[in-house]
């Protein structure tokens, strides 16, 4: 079955779940609460796949679930817990980056404020933590003991990523060895976590398991590096919002840390801080002239091929094999 | 044995414990993450039973383990557990109040900024959860998977009643009725989950388990409502520092809320907001007039005795029963 049938089938499964569950979390005294959180998963006012995001984890839970031969439904409370960790760490991000917009829509503490928001995070954390103890309800009680042990410890490296991230601001003399262990645990650590719970609930032996967490583990490192590609090139920053570009936002991508590494003049224009939107075209080109897209790109393809080539240890089931090579391929933009 | 023996029995392998803890799952590279945790906890600069706090919460886990006929050390991963959480509340509480002290020390957000601080108190609540995961080394499968439930199922009630006490800011109209949600969900949720982890664990049947449950929840309620008295009438505040007096912080606590609906002369002082220092005192006269002080101290031990009741229920083994009692006791001041 093709990806695009697969996001047919099983979303609109996780997002049903993702709503009942935190609906009948909800205390009905506590209506204003449940606003806050329904509104960020993108079902208030105008449900879109803009406002929702793109699900990317939880389809990556049920597809290694289906391709490490389990049965993707008993993997709905995994798929669930992993898309609301997701999205409590979005809540947080954005008070902590001051971001008043998030997928197109005002955020969370723009319209409720920051207490409201730091808590609506809290308790998109709590309702994570909820969502996946149901996993006792379809699978064996090891199997839920140990996935119990997967989320607060994907939760910890999530939080220790976002540390490195708050700590580098402002900071000059970083290099692409502060880059890696930022994006480890901002961004990798989670996709490991799903492939890793979605093989562990299809009963898999623990090599097997460990492969599918390194095969999540790369894709997660590709797809950062590819979105960062995106923060400096993509269509909507040059094309459309150049007010998104990374460069304006000072973050410490790979293609900017390895700019400051290779070019001078960038170099010594990021040090002087504040970059005006209309310079980004020129450094953009600057960038792109220094190497910086092209080693970001191959470095992202590079990380897929790795994540391709521990999948096949994993020897998961045909199609769904094929299915997870296209998302790999997808997350990075290339073709086949 | 007294109280006093099994605080000086339990409370430093906790400590020890919590301390290992939070050190082990560090990782090198994070000093600084693990020092803003650490200082919280009271470990660093100075460590005191001051800069600690009283530890309450895993000390009801271990004596009503003790007390349920259980081993209070095969508890220890929920006391930690419950400890990690309440610090967890405690740091993004000083965030939303934006309190700068907190144990008579610099709060972890003057310190190192409100977006590092939000990010530490995440830390805190996945450390808590990781913690509990190692229940399952110390109880059967079955007993570790209920706990598991508890722990996000308490978290939730906390950001609950955070949420009503966030909303309750700079509202006028407010009665009793508005109280007792808020206060179960900051207070009285975690010290019932304390004792229902504490039976649950002993291996209790479930109406057991669910007086326990109980009688922590009537316990916090209590110690909350004397705590709201402290607010007003405690040494401290009256004697010491003025300036941490409930008055001036607009808290709803139960004797303001009480003068509020009895007293129109404090009714209409309240209305007008922004209390000075040099009112405090008559103003905690008016309140004792009122009989707000008689009203919330009775109420205190009534919810103290219906908590010692629902004990009686729970058939506690002898001496911890007595202990138990002591405790109760201690939480709301009152003398055997």
């Amino acid at each position: 079955m093709a990806l695009s049938e697969y996001i047919k089938t099983m979303l609109p499964t996780v997002e049903v779940d993702m709503h009942n569950f935190i609906k009948e979390a909800g205390d009905p005294d506590l209506f204003d609460l449940h606003k806050m959180l329904s509104y960020h998963m993108g079902w208030e006012d105008e449900e879109s796949s803009q406002a929702t995001g793109k699900r990317i984890r939880p389809l990556m839970v049920l597809l290694t679930t289906e391709a490490a031969g389990g049965d993707w439904k008993k993997a709905i409370p995994a798929a669930s817990a992993v898309e609301l960790i997701h999205n409590f760490c979005l809540i947080h991000d954005d008070i902590q980056d001051n971001s008043p917009l998030r997928r197109g829509r005002e955020t969370i503490w723009k319209k409720w404020g920051k207490a409201q928001a730091i808590n609506a995070g809290d308790t998109m954390f709590a309702l994570a933590h909820m969502a996946l103890a149901r996993l006792s309800e379809t699978v064996d009680a090891s199997i839920a003991l140990s996935a119990f042990r997967i989320l607060p410890k994907v939760s910890l490296q999530l939080t220790q990523g976002q540390f490195l991230d708050l700590s580098y601001e402002n900071k000059n003399g970083l290099s692409e060895d502060d880059y890696w262990p930022m994006i480890a645990g901002k961004t990798a650590a989670l996709l490991s976590a799903c492939s890793e719970l979605g093989a562990l609930i299809a009963g898999c032996p623990p090599e097997t398991v460990d492969a599918y967490r390194e095969f999540g583990y790369k894709i997660g490192m590709a797809y950062q590096v590819y979105d960062d590609v995106l923060g400096i090139w993509g269509d909507a920053v040059l094309v459309g919002k150049s007010t998104d570009s990374d460069l304006l936002e000072g973050k410490n991508s790979l293609p900017i840390l390895y700019c400051i590494a290779h070019s001078e003049e960038f170099s010594a224009r990021w040090k002087e801080g504040n970059i005006r939107v209309d310079e980004i075209a020129y450094l953009a080109g600057l960038m792109e002239k220094t190497g910086a897209k092209e080693y970001s790109l191959d470095m992202s393809n590079k990380l897929t091929n790795e994540a391709l080539d521990i999948l096949e240890q994993a020897k998961p089931r045909s199609p769904t094999k094929d299915t997870l090579t296209e998302l790999a391929y997808l997350l990075i933009n290339r073709q086949k």
